[in-house]
């Protein structure tokens, strides 16, 4: 049976703390999801949010292969209509093919909160609604707090739900707003409502008390056919059901059609988290690098033997992998198709397949992560496989910084024999020494004139030595046809700084004698140069 | 009804991936969860790991006021006696009031990776049982994969546990050890059980389909008495329910008898996630810093209205607190809790709220964000409210970094008129800034020596216009008592921790002088010094 899937990691997942989104990192999770497949990506609240309207501008010009975008909004104010509301009004200028529409369906909310009156909340609704399916949207209605409102007036809550309906609702959403509600009060609620109406149904959960992925998975064993969440279970308070977790239970363990490509889950889930630049969830369920990471001699013995005595679907069914924490075998499996492009007939078992195995576990060791910085990871495999080259060499480079927001960067570099310094100013010292360094090259390699960094990410690393604390730098470079991310890891923000900026510079200059080369991430945005 | 609460954080919790126990951290947290309350405490596998026995000699002249300690082990070896095999032997040595037994309840692991006959396991496990209690242990039987295999061969699951009671079982622990089943196959298996047997049924629940917590209390609900699991959800791979997560469920939403002090369990979550040297799970069920973090303004209106429209239970019945996050999506509301703790009697409508409010948004504007920052985002009010004070005036400071990792920083400040001087050399120039600082500061303040940074974010801010891309830092620092986060915004990296730094040099001093001052988080942890 076929499961919508609606992601609201940009509307509900930005009310997560600690979460912020900048226009380049909205579009990014939007291609994200899209390459992922789900049906909804709900992208903001533009009547709350002004940004909002900047983003969807610029977003209804994506080409999606399987997602619509969704806005989101409240139900009209009660003393004006919907016409005249400005919410309505923003919600409609985002241009969007769906609105999603949310409404009070508990009691106490309409009355304590809105401070409207029961019957006016309902005409509000079905105004609202109205309004949005007369301008040709399809209308989604979140039927906020459905759950809490239906234990305490089961008869309001179903009012609410026929006010929507006769709004022209294409889908009732029940929302467990505060996650609140365990798996069997969720099951008897929608049964109760799926029985009723014959409207699509959908569910909506929060994470309140652990249970928001089994919730939404026993509200679809009850009939509901549209499943919101979160791809990471970023969310308000305690999150969001993370669909991460929903959909492989659906689909891989209950037959439910929820996406085309599910064996991407996993890196979606990663490349949302490293855009939110948050460190992914190890022990998230099918996703997390620990998800099918074995620890205890016995659980190695019996996978070994069987695998499904200790992992209940396969790894490789969502694009993840397994882990024997203790064995040497593990990263040989990532390392070979990057092995094989480059020396065409390396198998497994070669000395060189060992051998880069054996370094990349070194540089984990010190701090590298290459998941997400695929353009030094190839700069390290060629130069073990002595397939790269010097572009250049370092003479020195210094900074200087004082209390006003400028530093000057003096770089020296020598290429075949040849030195050349420079100097330059920046808003900061990546600034400075990115401006100085290219200075320093174009003359010797003028296609750096059009390379820009467009992203640069910074996280300190945890350490159990007090006194070596490291700073691992990522930095996302474009020359307007390609978009590539390098790593530097080292105590000093500055140094890691540079061994990115090096890094990228050096894979521009090879990518351009040696096409084609891969790019990290889609197509290249429009984006800023970073200054920092 | 009494439900008994069994941990396992020490044996199963010590199965997660990057989690190491030393024996003073195990006595720790021996000592943390006995406060709690919780009735069993299982800590260790003395036949696997032969350092546990060190760890029962110890833990065994501890005072206990509430728990049981419980040591864990697998049936006798097929082809030798109890009483002769060495794990059964090595369990016995460890002295426990309680021992758990565990044993094969799927077919296919008795027959692929155990290679035994079925019968034979069933004679493992009545004869290992029986060897237990006729030594005087309390003896629990864990029945490994129960769910998997009752679901394959139910006749034989329920063989299994058949033999177990035949042994002597005081208790039979229904496992879902692969992680694999969801809330209704947990209630339905669980009732089919403890409506055919009398002896107390136990549940075990891992958390591969993210389901983990929901299933055990669905198997409270069918009728088990006891739940294992671990304080923070720590386990082999996606890791055991989280008790931090069931517990209030079960007692505070359910009305079950769990624990004597759950006002006490989201400081026993926060000391075993520090214990462990890893960050707590913010946004944890119940006892993450951001489960009762309010951050949209619909939510925070609501919440100041009527507390239950948006928290599910009262957040200081777990020993946690509510907090209103400040960000743009924020509104008026969040702001005013500080405004009247610094002028109380100041309202929503008063000149100051609105000036406060202002200033945010003009800050929020610039790239700052005080959701994490909440002592930055004091020390922003005061000065506004013409409550601050100056501890000293910077004169001027200097970075100077070349390609070493070191770095050197300079730095003059002036504190009532006395000038100070001061350089300082660190691992990159936050630390050097820091430490040249503090040097310059501390003949004057000397209670600055306590403080130090334990960590340090960094998030570079889009902007639509390309030249003026900014950095937002963020400083965590401690004094040992409290942990306290400031912010700096800024186009220089450099100068944006500088901005964090003095702020958070200020806050302390500040504190010091005007107890009580709130922290950002409870309690302060051993951290490592950040040099970055």
């Amino acid at each position: 049976m076929k499961i919508e899937i609606f992601d609201t990691t940009l509307r509900d997942g930005a009310q997560g703390e600690g979460i912020q989104f900048s226009l380049i990192d909205k579009l990014d999770i939007v291609r994200a999801l899209d390459n992922l497949g789900v049906r909804y990506i709900e992208a903001g609240n533009p009547g709350s949010n002004p940004k909002d309207l900047a983003f969807f501008e610029q977003a209804g010009h994506m080409a999606l292969k399987h997602a619509r975008l969704a806005a989101f909004g409240a139900t009209r104010r009660r003393d004006v209509t919907a016409e005249e509301d400005l919410n309505c009004r923003s919600l409609l200028a985002a241009e969007t093919p769906c609105a999603v529409i949310f409404g009070k369906a508990w009691d106490l909310h309409v009355t304590e909160v809105l401070r409207a009156g029961l019957d006016e909340n309902l005409a509000m609704i079905t105004d609202t609604l109205r309004f949005f399916k007369d301008r040709g949207k399809e209308v989604i209605f979140d039927a906020e707090h459905f759950f809490d409102g239906y234990k305490r007036n089961p008869a309001y809550a179903l009012d609410v739900l026929k006010a929507a309906r006769a709004g022209g609702a294409d889908c009732l959403v029940l929302c467990d707003t505060n996650g609140g509600c365990f798996p069997d009060e969720i099951y008897d609620i929608t049964k109760a409502v799926t029985e009723r109406f014959k409207t699509r149904i959908g569910i909506h959960c929060h994470n309140d008390c652990g249970s928001a992925a089994a919730n939404s998975v026993m509200a679809v064993k009850a009939g509901a056919l549209h499943v919101q969440g979160t791809c990471t279970g970023f969310g308000e308070r305690c999150g969001n059901a993370a669909l991460s977790t929903v959909i492989p239970g659906l689909q891989l363990k209950l037959g439910y059609d929820c996406i085309p490509h599910i064996a991407q889950i996993t890196e979606t889930a990663r490349i949302i988290s490293e855009i939110a630049n948050l460190a992914p969830d190890n022990s998230a369920p099918f996703v997390g690098v620990s998800a099918f990471a074995h620890k205890a001699g016995m659980h190695i013995d019996g996978v070994s033997k069987s695998a499904e005595s200790f992992e209940h679907i396969p790894p490789e069914s969502v694009g993840n992998k397994r882990r024997f924490l203790t064995s040497e075998i593990s990263g040989r499996g990532a390392i070979l198709p990057v092995l094989r492009r480059l020396m065409p007939g390396l198998d497994k078992d070669s000395p060189e397949a060992a051998d880069v195995t054996a370094l990349l576990k070194q540089l984990e060791f010190e701090g590298y992560q290459f998941e997400s910085a695929e353009a030094s990871f190839e700069l390290v495999v060629r130069k073990r496989l002595g397939l790269s080259r010097t572009f250049f060499d370092l003479e020195h480079y210094h900074i200087l910084n004082d209390q006003d927001t400028t530093c000057s960067a003096i770089v020296k570099v020598s290429v075949d024999g040849s030195e050349e310094i420079s100097a330059a100013e920046g808003d900061g010292p990546v600034n400075a020494m990115d401006r100085a360094l290219r200075r320093a090259l174009e003359g010797f390699y003028p296609s750096l004139k059009k390379m820009r960094l467009t992203d640069f990410k910074v996280r300190v690393l945890e350490s159990r030595d007090a006194t070596a604390a490291k700073v691992r730098v990522l930095i996302q470079s474009t020359d307007g046809a390609d978009v590539w991310t390098t790593i530097g890891v080292s105590t000093n923000i500055i140094h890691a700084s540079w061994k990115a900026l090096t890094d990228s510079i050096e894979y521009k200059l090879l990518k351009e004698r040696q096409e084609p080369c891969r790019a990290t991430r889609g197509q290249a945005p429009e984006p800023p140069t970073v200054t920092v």
